[in-house]
């Protein structure tokens, strides 16, 4: 594996901030999530920061996991916000350099809109864009999209496989070269440069070609956040960037190791699949001081919206059953989301939680990694990962916004920019250059330029 | 019918321009269609005009009509563009007045996703999105979206009925003083104003809620441009202006008649849909430069190119077997547009014209009104339009940009504004107060609203 430099570092930001009762401290955005000054400066501080990426988690439905009325009207925050195509698509034209990644799902979407969605948002923003490659784990999609049930697990990654396939075909309709714009002779584009797909698989049946440009990029850069056998594979195959929940360095090394030992199967180098597991730091000026912002939010959680989050999280099992100060029961596999019922059922039998200990531990982080600390401690424990091999580096969760945003930025990255761990300028013009990733060669001409190269030696 | 005082204005911006060979003028943006600070520069221009919206079309293939290698190649100013919601969301961060309307088709998408990406430009844009309801005239289409043919026109029409039904039932999810946002109490919304829209229909069955609070406007503007009797009537049933093609004074009244007077049916006043046929204007400082100016883009006309345009503007037909100094001949309706079929033959009939001479005349406005002339004698052709009930306003079509929309907002605003004809300020906020709409009420809380009022009676 070449050396590992510097780490990369996302902000995933949803409007209020991550930890479930965000939008009750007093100093958030408790509209963040439709307030589009907001979402203006969160992202001018994260290129302040110099952050390679901004990342939009979606949905498509509303927040509602059957927690009951009262925890449902609780924690609305997560209940409404921005598209986030149109909203990467504002943000890029009040950012320069950091790149936009919006997830979308490839179960009830269709490759030419999303191919020509993500193609369009690459030129707006000069070659930042990045996709997000979700195939949804909510049951409740499939009934605002006209189906009786959620596509089977396995079903959907096949699905989302033929689907990326399609979109990379629809990516290389023109090469790069293709538009000539010459006014003197009236050719608008060489017609020899026009690849059209015509894609036939099983689950679509694509003509195109797509109807923009082959993207600055190439193809934007795509993210995958499946950690499942089916995800990792298809991260392996497809990813250049995984969005991860480890709460171990050594679930973290296990998993580096199983995704990054997979890339040879595609002929891929490690170095162009970045692990990021997502980070969730409450920042102090003492560790106590941490802890105690810590549990300033915690205090928020109403019992009824912890409930209702671990529920969730667990595949829509209903909690209320069981005793809230008895431990977690063993629960079976739904057609949701398999690893993380998984983690959160090794967790609580890990640290031996009760079910109320355990939503107050997830509320904050939902899975992901807590740290708190001061900078240093903070550093401390993102270095210590990036060099073992449990990371790339990682997608900050702020806790609550702006506020948890602007900390990490003017006190967590000057310290890794002290330690040599991270950039202090740009490197390169789009998103794709500054994390390190080669620009993907047009595949209708592969054949052509190896012929060539055949023909020069 | 009200007083008619302001006509109100469109500026319908593709990349390099209308006239087919725009690309080719000397000062053209050739490769506008995906260039952002071209299309910033428009969007500023637009609004310093006072326009009441940016008008941008849409097609989900590429622009090939099958008019051969040469003819296609030669005309890809069309063929690759930014996709109108993207880019309208960008615009909306460097504009603060003008409305932006998107053409979207009902065909190939789903009302959620729609339905959420308005919600979501209109919340980006402070209340200025509309949406261009299509159902897709191109067959191409169909091959991009796994279908193996495009729905027929009735059920096309059908279905975006029922597609319009969902949409604004999503956007009625919530009531728009459904969110507290009350820290203390940790209440984020009010249950008792969430409505589950749980359609099911011959289409779609959504449950929702939409994931977008109820958009500042109610619902985006609605916009359509379908002529056909069945696209008149789903205009009078849902829109809030229409744009269209008329050629004539004549025709336009009877256009304006026809459709207004559908209104009562479905309980609509006339005066809250605006009809905007689209003109095509070519301005100089006397008529005789404006008729040269004109010369000027014709030449630019590669036969292939309009012979190619033609053959797509009458369903495909392949034209190039008949003589080119000859008549258009009978024609049979096809699965595409109807409407654009009998306008084109109806003007070549009435004119008299070959088919090159028919090329050479649409290949500008492809079949819009065509204006030569002076600013002058522009406006005294909309103000003969706009009294004489042939219109509400316009849908202004510049032959090329980014000059063509910089004459237009420099020579014609200013003379409209002198003859008290159009705004020299924006009423209000959104588009729907600019265009003078009301804001739809919710459709869950109407009868609790006529309850209240006679219980107050």
């Amino acid at each position: 594996m070449s050396q590992k430099k510097q780490l990369k570092l996302g902000a995933f930001l949803p409007g209020s901030g991550h930890h479930v009762a965000a939008w009750r401290h007093p100093n958030a955005q408790a509209d963040g999530g439709l307030n589009f000054q907001h979402y203006k400066q969160l992202a001018q501080t994260a290129e302040r920061g110099k952050f390679d990426m901004l990342f939009l988690a979606d949905g498509l439905a509303v927040w509602d996991r059957g927690q009951g009325r009262e925890a449902f009207s609780r924690s609305g925050q997560f209940s409404v916000h921005f598209e986030p195509l149109t909203l990467l698509s504002a943000l890029s034209v009040v950012t320069e350099h950091i790149g936009l990644v919006a997830t979308a799902s490839t179960t009830y979407d269709e490759p030419f809109h999303l191919a020509r969605k993500f193609a369009s948002l690459d030129y707006l923003s000069g070659g930042r864009a990045g996709w997000n490659v979700v195939t949804s784990s909510a049951e409740a999609a499939a009934k605002n999209f006209s189906r009786e049930e959620h596509l089977e697990h396995s079903l959907r990654y096949e699905r989302a496989r033929e689907f990326l396939e399609v979109a990379s075909k629809l990516w290389d309709s023109w090469q790069d070269d293709a538009f000539l714009h010459d006014k003197e002779s009236g050719i608008y584009f060489d017609p020899d440069k026009l690849h059209v797909p015509n894609h036939k698989g099983k689950y679509f049946s694509v003509r195109g070609p797509l109807n923009v440009a082959r993207p600055i990029q190439g193809y934007p850069v795509i993210v995958q956040a499946g950690s499942s056998e089916a995800g990792q594979d298809l991260a392996a195959q497809t990813a250049e960037a995984i969005f991860t929940a480890q709460q171990t360095l050594a679930e973290a090394q296990a998993f580096y190791s199983s995704v990054k030992g997979r890339l040879s199967k595609y002929g891929r180098s490690p170095e162009h699949l970045k692990i990021m597991p997502g980070v969730f730091p409450v920042i102090g000026r003492t560790e106590e001081e941490a802890k105690q912002k810590y549990q300033e939010l915690q205090d928020f959680i109403h019992p009824s919206v912890g409930l209702g989050l671990l529920s969730g999280l667990v595949g829509g099992h209903d909690l209320s059953k069981y005793p809230l100060d008895g431990p977690l029961p063993d629960l079976p596999d739904t057609n949701a989301g398999k690893s993380r019922l998984q983690l959160i059922t090794d967790l609580a039998r890990r640290e031996n939680l009760t079910i109320r200990q355990l939503y107050l531990w997830i509320a904050g982080a939902r899975g992901h990694r807590t740290i708190l600390g001061t900078p240093e401690q903070i550093a401390d424990q993102l270095e210590d990962w990036f060099i073992n091999d449990g990371a790339d580096g990682f997608n900050i969760m702020p806790p609550w916004l702006p506020g948890g945003l602007d900390e990490f930025v003017d006190l967590v990255i000057p310290e890794l920019q002290r330690r040599g761990l991270f950039r202090t300028e740009y490197e390169g013009r789009t998103l794709r250059e500054n994390l390190g990733l080669p620009r993907p060669v047009n595949q209708f001409t592969k054949v052509a330029s190896s012929e060539l190269a055949g023909a020069l030696r």
